[in-house]
């Protein structure tokens, strides 16, 4: 028996435990200490009590034969991507079958697994900083290459920052795979209509596929910022779009998301993509669970939506405290408007990891050293908005005395 | 961009789907019939009541900040894997670490992600017939070579049929990866302590791994019969085990299932496969659903565990019903005792689909062509105990009359 040998090139990604670690060591060395977290990219607010009421009504559904659940579409109920189809593209104009919709436990798993429908001969463009997933399931697949001075040999890195507003140029060498995330994780920023027109172009105009992370999508406030690439002409011939309901209904723990694949996206032969993923998730996972999929239908109703919006919202509300409350205190800062995530320059020539020591020791506030999500991300710091509002607050008030 | 060209290679399996058209097509013609299905393998039993109240109570935590819960662990709540670990495993002697424990969303993604700590170059033994998954996930992860009369030129096939009571052969050439399955599916045959050795022997001799799918184990019977590979002493250092509450529990809608891979069990240079499967869950799945994982632990329950095997106990009724009355009726039967499948030959050198017809057409009862699950399957048929009691004795019933 042979291993994938690619798993063995994979480092241990040590960002979140080597928090962990400095934090438990704080507190150990400092047991009073009330430390407020803002590091974790996961919600708090419990979900929508119209979720709730649909979840109860689905647990009772299972618990008597004439309304017994088995075994559910690999693909999705069609409730579900009805609700989906009308709320999340058809009242923003974008038009797609129901089938284009592939309903599943989490956009961590989707954009891992798509890799399965593609050849390992393909090669990856990443923005950096980046959420890691992208970058490790490539490494799993076989398209990394070897790990030459911090950077994969076959990745084309494509640097984010303030200079070109966290939006990449586009590469210079051939992508096949194009990983974008807008709103972005980690840096916050949007993606305005003209700059996701302009990688759309390139990619029908080099045969990429752009693969678009669009999980924060719901936190778009600016105005014609595109919640979805499909809102741009031509997107449905060149992109794969994934969208989840953790960060938009709180459903981290509930585990749903769902991936867009047009028809019109097509291999040079005229293979649909479409069908090797629909064959793809027929083959290696058996759909999501009737009462999750009950609870994301809830997202829609008058009332859900409502809900969802407020929890939002709220979100929003501890953006703009963390996002004006440092740039008064005179930090660079960006990000927070169209997303959760506030990116701060760190200030005076510190390193992240610097930074990070700075406000544990200093004024006991976790963040998330930008360095960890790749080095072009070195001298920066994300803050996020997932706390409650006394934290979130607290938090500001601590920085100040820096 | 180029697509993985395996998946091109995948035949569609029309099996479950030629099932529908033709089951359609009787209906069309005869609208007033009174159609009994007892071909698919899902269960129809409303989940315990003990699963149902930690379901709901997990519900209205998951409403109130305080008990609010966020991103699962990828590799399953303690809570769950050390209840699997104590009524699974150390009841019945088998003493496993519970980071040995990996819960999932279902035993269908594990059996199709597991290939990915796998390298494309293994060779793949796999018995016919078998439960399809096993053939077409290793056919896209590059290990089935070509189609040459109906079988992939670089899968070695181990038939199983009445004459070797459905437990192959020992394969002649090398294997990498052997899938076993038992109680298994479709055939319905449980193996035995000394069978179980005997391929646990195998394995360590030829450096193999056994991918051993024990989903319906909680349908055994027969006293002596291993419920766990990991019962055979020296199966931690050779087999990944696949467990699942959906046939167990009914949890086919709920979603909920768990993979074992032991400390013990490394590849040639001594990398550990618990290590590479738990990069690939936390890279490529983001956890359970915590409503879904207290659901799951109430299976454990005094309560649950009466209830779940209440339930088991009924369907063991229906296949007791099935089994002696094809017997009493002079078919040849097979299964049916640890297994909630029964599995019979056809009569009177009838085809798998020849029989399928007959029964549909002269008695309206559907049941699985046995040629639907590979080759060695040609002249079975597979009858499931999930129905309801009063159409499981009505099919019995019409089979008489034929």
């Amino acid at each position: 028996m042979q291993i994938n040998g690619n798993f063995l090139k994979i480092q241990k990604n040590y960002l979140f435990s080597d928090i962990a670690k400095k934090v438990a060591a704080y507190k150990a060395a400092n047991p009073d200490a009330d430390v407020i977290r803002l590091g974790i990219g996961d919600v708090t607010r419990p979900l929508a009590p119209a979720v709730i009421d649909a979840m109860h009504k689905a647990v009772d559904e299972m618990a008597r034969e004439e309304t017994f659940m088995g075994y559910p579409p690999e693909w999705g109920y069609d409730f579900l991507k009805r609700a989906i189809n009308e709320n999340d593209f058809a009242a923003r104009g974008v038009k797609l079958a129901d089938d284009e919709i592939f309903v599943s436990d989490g956009a961590k798993s989707d954009c891992g697994n798509i890799g399965d429908i593609f050849s390992a001969d393909n090669t990856v463009a990443v923005c950096d900083p980046i959420y890691p997933v992208y970058v490790d399931t490539n490494i799993m697949g076989g398209r990394s290459g070897d790990l030459i001075d911090g950077r994969w040999s076959r990745f084309i890195y494509m640097p984010c920052t303030a200079d070109n507003g966290f939006v990449p140029e586009k590469p210079k060498a051939h992508a096949d795979l194009i990983y974008l995330c807008y709103p972005n994780n980690p840096t916050g920023a949007s993606i305005t209509r003209e700059q996701l027109e302009g990688w759309v172009a390139f990619a029908l105009e080099n045969g990429s596929v752009i693969l678009y992370d669009a999980a924060y999508e719901a936190y778009i406030t600016t105005p014609g910022v595109p919640h979805s690439i499909y809102e741009i002409e031509g997107a449905k011939k060149c992109a794969i779009e994934f969208r989840s309901f953790s960060k938009t209904a709180g459903f981290t723990g509930t585990r749903c998301a769902y991936t867009i694949i047009p028809h019109d996206l097509k291999a040079s032969d005229g293979t649909e993509l479409n069908a090797l993923w629909a064959r793809r998730q027929a083959t290696k996972f058996n759909g999501v669970s009737y009462i999750t999929q009950r609870g994301a239908e809830a997202t829609f109703s008058e009332e859900g939506k409502r809900q969802v919006r407020e929890t939002i919202d709220f979100y929003h509300g501890n953006a703009d405290i963390i996002y004006n409350g440092l740039k008064g205190l005179g930090y660079e800062v960006y990000g927070g408007v169209d997303s959760p995530y506030v990116w701060l320059k760190t200030p005076e020539g510190l390193s992240s990891w610097e930074f990070f020591d700075l406000l544990l020791n200093e004024v006991q506030v976790v963040g998330t050293p930008g360095a960890g999500f790749g080095p072009a991300g070195e001298g920066y710091f994300r803050l996020t908005a997932f706390g409650s509002r006394e934290n979130t607050r607290r938090a500001v008030e601590r920085i100040a005395k820096l």
